[in-house]
């Protein structure tokens, strides 16, 4: 086991009717409000009524950022800290999923800081600080809610780069499983696909192989999503499984899942994010596409053990070639694309995503050479 | 599963040769510290000479609070909380276990309190403040360096009470696995009993019984703490052994194992709380004459779901009977009683045991009938 540490201050404010909580926790960090959210799903779940009629009565008062995309892109997140300056707002509230809250920490960083927010992303600069930030989670997946770590895709650049700053953490998140019922299946499997890939990366990319208690907590996560979304496939409106799968997805990457590994390395997100960035494809759908094949490079160069423990302990399949197909089986029956061709991507671009993918491998400071992402690409196709 | 609020803000330093890293946390926080310990093992094993070096170098004065019991007591904690005060200090610094670092919580709530201290534990006082606290954790068991409880028995009244505050939390606590190797045979064992009474409590406690996260997570916590006792009995240092007890231990009271079970309650804590209250005896000897006890009133009236459940998870059996029994092998193997003559307690105090219980589970807004004590009582004689 290796050292570590740990801390994560987020209050979780967790289940039914619990948005109006949102209002009395905004209230005791400011005056106003940047109200950041997406497409308008919220308008439709009833979500943004509860969230702008809790900070009222709060006394906090609304400017609004709506528009944030899949994949949130920098030119709105730049947008969205002029909107912040302009209306004077002294904290953020994010409601929505991880895009939305992942822009809405750039926005609260970048509102604090002189310089261009892409900074923080490029390496050129450090957070050193952030408005407060509350959160009204509608859509378990990233994490985000409960860490302190933010993705944005500079669309001019195609770059889909991250940063990190104990700053970002929110002061309170709320997760209300009543308002994922009306969520696409294909996000909700999205979602399944991207907790149970925050799961894998660290238990697999790292040298230490005696961390029982972390290995423990790994398998039953993903044991507990893999439930979470049969159930949620067979009713949608299966209240305990989406709760289930709610609370799993925000500890499959709130550090919890990599204490005592010895530092987590991300490949299958470094490869993911080039897809994304480049065919603005959803990041779950991306990660079910490059896992399976991730999964055969690992093989064929670390060895069966870790893949025959992990499918042992959360599939109940002896081989290590049994895990690595019922992961994919998994994905395929959430409804996510296991192959490049079933999401429209050609071989041929291969290795132009293999280039892009190098930027973040190099700022990462991942030891992966492009030959070997291209051959992963290849098992993917 | 039931709504929750989830928040545990420490800062957990966790390793080999992490005690150094005190000196810095402590600094942030203030100029004096009141040391707290306990028997002198910390000046045997290392503890003692590396937490004041670090405070030492990095400009932190210290005051010394030696002599803490096992069952930390009232007059020990008052003479804490005047040296507290007469020397000036802003800051308290608990090296020691649950004991050590239940004291230094009760020390640092009570030098900010006008009052008597006990006002905090017999329900006259709310905690509005305590001093800053850090901890260097020696014994794996209570889970008190992450979080917001601590313990203390009023010796002329012979009650063992708690209480609770946000104020309580440390603000960081060092958890080196070496300082564990040379912990006596015994202490190991009612150390890796308690963390496991940590987890049973709410889950066989609380009336929702599809909570399927949280039950994984407290499942593989109990899987961890048991095979890493298995280890550690066999050979005391082996380290990655060592590492995830004491991980298990303290993540299995920071809040996390009962996120959704609507309320824990500690019927097996009360009744074992009356037991180191009369007789002094470890509270994990306690808790292990007690835990088989409860289980098999609890198969009587609760029926064996969830016994079920747990057996097959945990211990690899198939019935309620067979869970029960697994627990005491357990117990017995790691080297605790399991029945009061074992640990010279007369089946003719039941009444009086019963009667002590009966304060502490009115205390606690407990549904425990005095007939339903003296009934587990006489199963565990």
């Amino acid at each position: 086991m290796q050292n570590f540490v740990f801390v994560n201050p987020v209050k979780i404010i967790f289940g039914r009717n619990t948005l109006a909580k949102l209002g009395p926790e905004a209230a005791g960090a400011g005056k106003k409000a940047l109200l950041v959210y997406g497409g308008g799903s919220i308008k439709k779940n009833g979500v943004y009524e509860a969230v702008t009629a809790a900070l009222k009565k709060a006394g906090v008062a609304v400017a609004e950022h709506p528009g944030v995309k899949p994949n949130p892109v920098l030119s709105h997140v730049r947008a969205g800290v002029e909107k912040a300056r302009a209306e004077g707002c002294d904290l953020v509230v994010a409601a929505g999923g991880g895009s939305v809250i992942d822009e809405a920490k750039a926005i609260a960083a970048g509102a604090l800081y002189r310089g261009d927010v892409w900074d923080f992303f490029c390496g050129k600069a450090q957070i050193k600080g952030a408005l407060p930030l509350f959160t009204a989670l509608t859509l378990p997946a990233t994490g985000s809610e409960m860490n302190s770590g933010c993705v944005i895709t500079n669309e001019e650049k195609a770059q889909k780069y991250s940063t990190h700053s104990q700053h970002l953490f929110p002061r309170a998140s709320v997760l209300d499983p009543e308002t994922t019922f009306t969520l696409p299946r294909e996000q909700a499997a999205n979602g399944a696909v991207d907790a149970i890939a925050h799961l894998i990366e660290s238990y697999f990319t790292t040298a230490d192989r005696d961390v029982e208690v972390t290995d423990e907590l790994v398998h039953g996560l993903a044991r507990s999503v893999i439930a979470a979304t049969g159930r949620i496939l067979r009713d949608p409106k299966d209240y305990d499984a989406r709760a289930s799968m709610m609370w799993s997805a925000t500890l499959a990457l709130n550090g919890l899942g990599g204490c005592g590994y010895g530092g987590t390395s991300f490949p299958n997100h470094a490869i993911e994010h080039s897809l994304s960035a480049i065919y603005d494809i959803a990041h779950g759908a991306g990660l079910a596409i490059v896992m399976p094949a991730w999964f055969k490079r690992h093989l064929a160069s670390a060895g069966p053990a870790r893949l025959e423990k992990f499918g042992r302990a959360v599939f109940g399949v002896k081989t290590a070639e049994e895990a690595i197909k019922s992961f994919e089986a998994f994905f395929r029956q959430a409804g996510a694309p296991v192959r490049l061709a079933e999401a429209g991507i050609p071989a041929a671009d291969i290795p132009r995503i293999a280039d892009n993918a190098m930027g973040l491998i190099r700022m990462w400071g991942m030891k992966m050479e492009k030959a070997e992402v291209e051959e992963i690409l290849r098992l993917a196709a």
